[in-house]
Parts: structure tokens; C-alpha cells; sequence
């Protein structure tokens, strides 16, 4: 794990309607970042609210806990705080001066988001996490549901709808132009989705890349109005402070489905406050959006543990050479190579917690993390990867329910390349600078272009790489090694 | 985790009869270690050996592989090479010309250890991890097993026993000197643990502080005498590797037990190459034994994690002044202590891992780690306090098996403690310097003493740690803030 001090640490601040939240994170800007901290306070600024503005009681509890806040920032020695206030502060008369007590007598500097400027960071939040070219945005809060577009992967127009019943909600949702995808933040949709998780025993620890059916969400339904609301928190996965809430956010959800067409619906986790974000991460880009979500959601991980990138990068380079070399054997393609090469760098993210069984920890942080643009299936292939780097017969049991046909042979021909290649760099020294791999009806000759002699790498590789890699070929393995100029190596 | 840098790379390699084996650790002498690398070899010297020695063939497959172990050894840039040969080697006419081309020709040292030193680096592996002041230390090898007893924490004299039939072995077992405790390492022991771990669906992962029963050995035996060899690999736990030698292994063990009078036997998971290891580690010791196992097992844990120091010191510190001031009302004593200890400076572990569900993190790292010098019912609640330490009712169910009666208890006291002392020091600033507690019938007083009024350490701690703490003393929480000086601080 790097240490923090080339890291600038970023506070972003998001006073609610409910609930005001404070996100710490510690970020390298446009190379890594992860979150260190977080703390939030329910201040229900909307409670008691009138034509005046929020009551007396909602700018106390809103002013202690910027204020708190502030100090929270100040003793964690925050580098910069990106503070934002939403609905309730924006539609309040009083709001402006609300931030301009702040400002003065707290010194933090707030801005009040507009309704559009909302959604626009809500997007982007999304949009750096769900691979949504072009779609629909869907945002759920407490009594207030947004649909956005999206064109080529930018924010487009937005829809607002804050309305108290349902049906009225749904009325100012655009007709469906042709079947585009549908992306949805923010709590209630979250909470939808790890309801379902739950019910379905979904394998993975995280909501990235999870897809949200109708077919289950109306599950969901029934079984909420089913159950009184005292009942409710006892539905696995339900959050409890969202019990009251949840029956009409999924009822909105149901309906925009239905509205725009669409039989499922894509979760992100990231939403406001990581849009904030990201426009100060990426501050360098004309738009703040990462350009390839994928491989910016590898590179993040294996920055985070502390990978040995040359190390990850040789064994990537290599093992992509066996790949591409091999296709007329493994028939298979660029679908492939790119969950090898993301397996490969992320292969020994498990020595963070320990030399032994590390191949284990690899599968179990990626399980925990998640891969923010590869779908579940392709996250399950790239942790079963990273676990069967070093040993063992490959397994897809586990994660049975989100693999398709003929994945279990598909992942044990890519381990058997990976684990060649990791091998092949056992000294972790780059010796082994390229393969060259030719065959004939017995044989599989992988030559080792080296300025010495691989020894370790080629005993070490005929060990634990050659069985495995055998079974899939159905060949006989045999190494030899040349320099660069095409000479034998010397022993 | 630290980076390398200030860290050496000492390489243990142990040339025995069966195996050669490399161990690739990490250390800054004195502080703190972890293995980062570990590869082996079959090497089969006893095979075809005869009085003049080893046979042709094994002295190749020694001398090709301590080639390719030295290359590793270079690549890897490591610092220092410890390097023993065992009993095949000592026992052969022609080792001492093996060790000599060794050095000559690949310019690796190895030394020819006699069995009085393999014993005495055995005994000190295990001393170094399990706690027996007095006591005997069991190693069973192939073939072989040997009996070596410990005074004070020092190895004393060695009893060798190196015979074919179980029988002979077990003759050169001491008289038991009334009732000591055992404890043993080696593969063989290791093994029957983990065949004893995975019947009973022993909840942590590691053998640290596994106690083998004679009548679970004798289980193991049965069910071993009741089936042929091929078959024998199908027990759950058991080593492909070991099959063959396991029950002979089994029944010295038992033998040993029954000689002893012992019902009983710890498990070691360090033997020789901890041993060779440590007496390096802790070099500028008279002694290379660890004085206190439990700090030592603690502190090294967190620093391998890159734990805050300053801020699990006071958490420590905070929970440990709760904890002595409270004694009155909970009862507890030095043992409970102990486990806070620990608990506070481990809590925060998880974070290596991700910020989010830290807490979660933290009980797996040390269930998977282990703690040397604990119980496994102490690690349990060790690691279980890491779980409570911010949020969750505490929860015993997933170690019932280990747990004692009252411990549910016990837990709730002392994470209620411990969440206390977290809360304190929120912004890890150390900010409250010390508590004063004081109670009536109705009130829990905390005063703390603090050179400017925490208001977001209390603000948290009311939140998130006071209704656990109103459970367990049944009393209502109350805080103040003292300056050192004794006037109440301004707000």
C-alpha cells in the first residue's frame, strides 16, 4: 500500500436533504485513489420546512455539523474539501444565508447545487463506473426521481420529477427513443439491488456491475406490500433507515423500466458526491470522464495493494504472447485476452495480506473490491483467474449461477497460459524477454528469447505451469532458449 | 505494508533428506518480519544410498537444485543466505565433499547441521511461538522422530530416536518427570491437526495455538487402519504428499503422548527454519527467544499491515484506562485486559484491505494470520473485538465451539470498552489526552481531559458507542471535558 505522502487527501461534503455526508479520500490526482474515511449525520433539513424556508431547528442541526465536519477536516489535515449542499438548502429562501453563515463564521465554502448541476454529477458518477454509451440515467431519492440521458458517454438534457405521489414521479419520464440501456444510482436502487443479492445468494461482495432485473424488482414489490413496515427490516439486506421508504422507490423504479422499455436495469455505485470527485481527480481532462473504464479500474487495484508493476507488467506482456500465439489452438479472442491481461496484473494483489495462500486473498480482494466496467461474469473469470495463477485444478463452482456454458474450460485454458507465464518469470527479473511458440501434431515448443540461460524459470515452469498447460493442448510441453540474436543459450 | 527499503532479504535454505527447501522473508532485524517467497524441491537423497554415501543421482539432484536455488537468490537481490543440510547429508560419507564442490563450484555455505543443533533450531522455531516454560518439544520426520526437552524457555538436552519400527522409537522416549506440558512440530504433526481441524470444522484458518487431543488422535488412527493407502488421500486435510507415512507418524505421536502422560499436545507451525531464522532476527540478543511471544505476535502483525501507530497506541491507551477505572463494575481482570490490549492495536488492521467494512477485514486478517502465544479461544476474541470495535452487536455464534461460557459476555464488556476509546480519538489526533470515570446509581460520568473541547470525538461517541456502553453497565452515559488543568474546556 503506498504511504500517503505524495497523495493529496480530498473531503467531499454533501449536505443533504436528510442526510449530510462526509467522504475522505486519498487520491494521486489522474493516477489512484481510495477512500480513508467517511462520517455523515442525519439533519432532516426538510422537517418543519415552510414558504420561509428551513425552520430554526434544521439550520442548527445543518450549522453543528458543517461544523463538526469542518474540524473532522481540519484535524485529518484535509488538503482540499469540495462541499456541495442539494434540494432542501436550494429550494429553501433562507438557504443562501444558511451558507453565508457558514462561510463566515465556520469558513467552509459551499455550493448550492442547481437541480441540473445535480444530476450532472450524479451522471458523471455513474458514467466513471458503468460502461453506458448511450442511455438513461435513473437517480431515486426520498420522494424525488431524476432520469437523465446520455449521449456517447456525456451528459446530455435532465428530467426532473419531485413530486409526492408515484404516478406523477413517472408522467415527466421521457417516452422511450428505441432500447437503450438504463444505468440507476443512489441509495434506494442500491438497496434494491442487494435485496435481490441477497435472495439470489449473488457470489460476489460488491454491487459493481450488478444488474437489476423487473422480473426480481416486482419480487421485491410484492414481498414489501406483503409485510407490514415494522416487518420490513427483517428482509435480508434491507437497511432499516430505508424500510419506509423503499415500496415507493421501487414502484418508481418498476415504472421507468416500463416507461423506457427496458426489462433490467445497471447499478453503479458511484453517484454525487464520486462525481465531485472525479471532476477534481481528473482535472487535467477537457471531461472528466475516464476514457476506459476497465483499465482504469484494474490500474486502481493493483495501485492500491502496492503491485510490483514491472513484475505484473512482464508477466501481462508474456502471457499475452502465449495467447495470441496459441489462437489457432484456443480459437479464442479479444474477449479473452482482455480478462488475461487484467488477471494478469492483478494476479499477486494477495501478498498485501500474506505470502501464503496469496493466489486465495488475489480472488477474495476481488471479490470484496469489485471491477467497476466488467460485468459480473467477467469479474467472477478475472478473481477464479487470479486464483488459479500458481496451483490447483481450476473450479467454477462457486460462482456457478453468473458463468456461462463453457466458461470452466475457457478459464482453465487461460490459467494454463497465465501460470505458464508467471513462471516464466519466477525470478521476477524479466530474464524471459519474449516466448516464441511453434507446434506439430506431439508437441508444444515454446522458445525463450533470453540473454541467459532461464534455468530457474524453465525448472520452475516444467514443475507447475507445463501439466496444466499439457491437458489443455493435449501436446507435450517443451522449452528451449535462445538469445536474441537466435543463438542457444548456454546452461 | 513498509516498503522493502529498510528492510533486508534473508534467505533460509534447509537441504533435507527429502526436500529442499527455500524461504524467501522480508526483515527489519529486531522489529518486525514476513515471508515474501518460499520454492522447494524434491530431492530424495536416502534414496540408493549406501555406506559410501549418497548415491550418484542424488548428489545431481542436490547440486543442480542448490544451483538453481542460489540463482533465485541472486535475482531476488537477497541479502543474506542462512543455509543448513540435515540428517541425509550428515549421515552420508561423501556430504562433507558435496557441501565443499557446493561452495566451491556455485559458492553457496552450507553448513552440516548435527542433530543436537537441527533439535536445538526445532526447539527454538517452536519456543518462539508456542508458550511452554517447561515442557517437552516433539519432531516427527520420515522415519524418525525426535523428543527434546525445555527448561525455562531453554532448550536443555535432546533424545534422539531414528529407527525403523515404531516401537524402538518410542524406547528412547524419557520417563515422563511428572506432568509437563508437550508440544510439537514437523509436518507429520502439522498434518494430523489439520486432518483433526477440517473433521471438527475448526473456525480459524491457521494452526497458531492448535491443540492436538490424544483422543482425536487415536480418531485419526482408526480411520487411517480402516483404509488402504489409495485411499487414504480422499481424508479431508490430509497431504497427498504424507499419505504414505502419515500413520506411523500417527502412532509415535501416540506413543509419545501415552509416555509423557500428556492428553495433549500444542502445535507448532515454526521448527528448524524459524529457528535458523530467528537466531538471526534477534541476533543482538544473548538468547534468540522472543521474551514475550503475545506482544511480539501483536505488534508484529500490525506492523506487517502498516497499522497507525499513534493512533492504536491511544486507543490502547484510552480503552486500557476505561477498562482499569471500571473494574468495580465489570468484574474483569488482567486476562480480559490482555485481549483489549491487543484488540486496540489490531483494530484497525482491515484498512489494508479497503476502508469500507474495515471492521470485517480486520477478524479475517487475524483469523488467517493467527496469533502465536494465544489460544485459539483468545484469538477468537480477539479477532471478534476487532469486528465490534466500531459498529454491530457482538455475536459469538461462528466460534461457539471454542468459546467459554460467559464469553458473549465478556466480548459485549469489552467492545463496549473498546468502541468507547475508538470514538475518543475520531479524528486521531489524540486530541483527549485522558478519562476520568465516576458513577452513581443512574450515571456513568467520562470526563475527558482534553486541552480543547472535543466536540467531534463526543458528537461520535454518543452515536456510535454510548448505546452499547448503556447496555453493559445499565447506567446512563454522561461526558465532560477537563482541561489538564481541571477547568471545564469551552466549547
Amino acid at each position: 500500500m503506498p504511504t500517503d505522502n505524495p497523495s493529496r487527501r480530498i473531503a467531499v461534503i454533501d449536505l443533504g436533504s436528510n442526510t449530510a455526508r462526509l467522504v475522505l479520500l486519498s487520491a494521486e490526482p489522474g493516477s489512484t485513489y481510495r477512500q480513508i474515511d467517511e462520517i455523515r449525520e442525519v439533519v432532516r433539513l426538510r422537517k418543519g420546512m415552510t414558504d420561509e424556508g428551513l425552520a430554526e431547528d434544521a439550520v442548527q442541526r445543518a450549522f453543528s455539523t458543517l461544523s463538526l465536519f469542518k474540524r473532522f477536516c481540519d484535524s485529518r489535515r484535509v488538503d482540499e474539501i469540495l462541499a456541495v449542499a442539494t434540494s432542501a438548502v436550494r429550494d429553501a429562501a433562507n438557504g443562501p444565508a444558511l451558507i453565508a453563515s457558514v462561510e463566515r463564521d465556520i469558513g467552509l465554502s459551499i455550493k448550492i447545487l442547481p437541480g441540473e448541476r445535480e444530476a450532472y454529477y450524479g451522471v458523471l458518477g455513474v458514467l466513471n463506473e458503468v460502461p453506458v454509451e448511450d442511455g438513461y440515467v435513473l437517480d431515486i431519492g426520498g420522494g424525488s426521481a431524476q432520469v437523465s440521458e446520455v449521449c456517447e458517454r456525456r451528459y446530455d438534457s435532465e428530467y426532473e420529477a419531485i413530486k409526492k405521489e408515484v404516478q406523477r414521479q413517472i408522467e415527466s419520464v421521457p417516452k422511450a427513443k428505441g432500447k437503450r440501456p438504463l444505468a440507476g444510482l443512489g441509495g434506494t436502487i442500491r438497496n434494491l439491488a442487494t435485496v435481490e443479492a441477497e435472495r439470489s445468494n449473488y457470489p460476489l461482495n460488491t454491487l459493481h456491475g450488478f444488474s437489476l432485473s423487473r422480473k426480481e424488482l416486482v419480487k421485491t414489490i410484492r414481498k414489501l406490500r406483503r409485510l407490514p413496515l415494522a416487518r420490513r427490516e427483517h428482509i435480508p439486506g434491507l437497511n432499516r433507515d430505508r424500510a419506509d421508504i423503499i415500496l415507493p422507490g421501487a414502484m418508481v423504479a418498476r415504472e421507468v423500466m416500463d416507461r423506457l422499455g427496458v426489462k433490467k436495469m445497471q447499478v453503479s455505485e458511484g453517484g454525487l458526491r464520486e462525481g465531485l470527485f472525479h471532476e477534481r481527480f481528473l482535472s487535467d481532462q477537457a471531461d472528466p470522464i475516464v476514457s476506459d473504464i476497465r483499465a482504469f479500474s484494474v490500474l486502481n487495484l493493483a495501485r492500491n495493494y502496492g503491485y510490483d508493476q514491472s513484475h505484473s507488467e512482464q508477466v501481462r506482456h508474456l502471457a499475452g504472447r502465449l495467447f495470441d500465439q496459441t489462437m489457432p489452438l484456443h480459437g479464442y479472442g479479444p474477449e479473452e485476452r482482455v480478462l488475461l491481461d487484467a488477471a494478469a496484473l492483478l494476479h499477486d494483489l494477495g501478498m498485501v495480506i500474506g505470502y501464503t495462500s496469496h493466489h486465495k486473498h488475489s480472488q477474495t480482494l476481488i471479490e470484496h473490491s469489485g471491477l467497476p466496467g466488467y460485468t459480473p461474469r467477467e469479474s467472477a473469470l478475472i478473481a477464479l483467474l487470479t486464483r488459479y495463477h500458481r496451483k490447483g485444478k481450476p473450479d467454477t463452482s462457486e460462482y456457478r449461477d453468473l458463468l456461462n456454458r463453457g466458461d470452466t474450460k475457457r478459464l482453465t485454458c487461460l490459467a494454463a497460459l497465465l501460470r505458464t507465464a508467471e513462471y516464466l518469470e519466477r525470478e521476477r527479473n524479466s530474464i524471459v524477454a519474449d516466448v516464441k511458440v511453434t507446434w506439430d501434431k506431439k508437441h508444444l515448443r515454446i522458445s525463450l528469447v533470453a540473454e541467459a540461460h532461464p534455468s530457474v524459470e524453465i525448472w520452475q515452469a516444467e514443475q507447475h505451469a507445463v501439466p496444466l498447460l499439457e491437458s489443455v493442448f493435449n501436446l507435450t510441453v517443451v522449452f528451449d532458449s535462445l538469445t536474441p540474436s537466435g543463438t542457444p543459450t548456454q546452461k
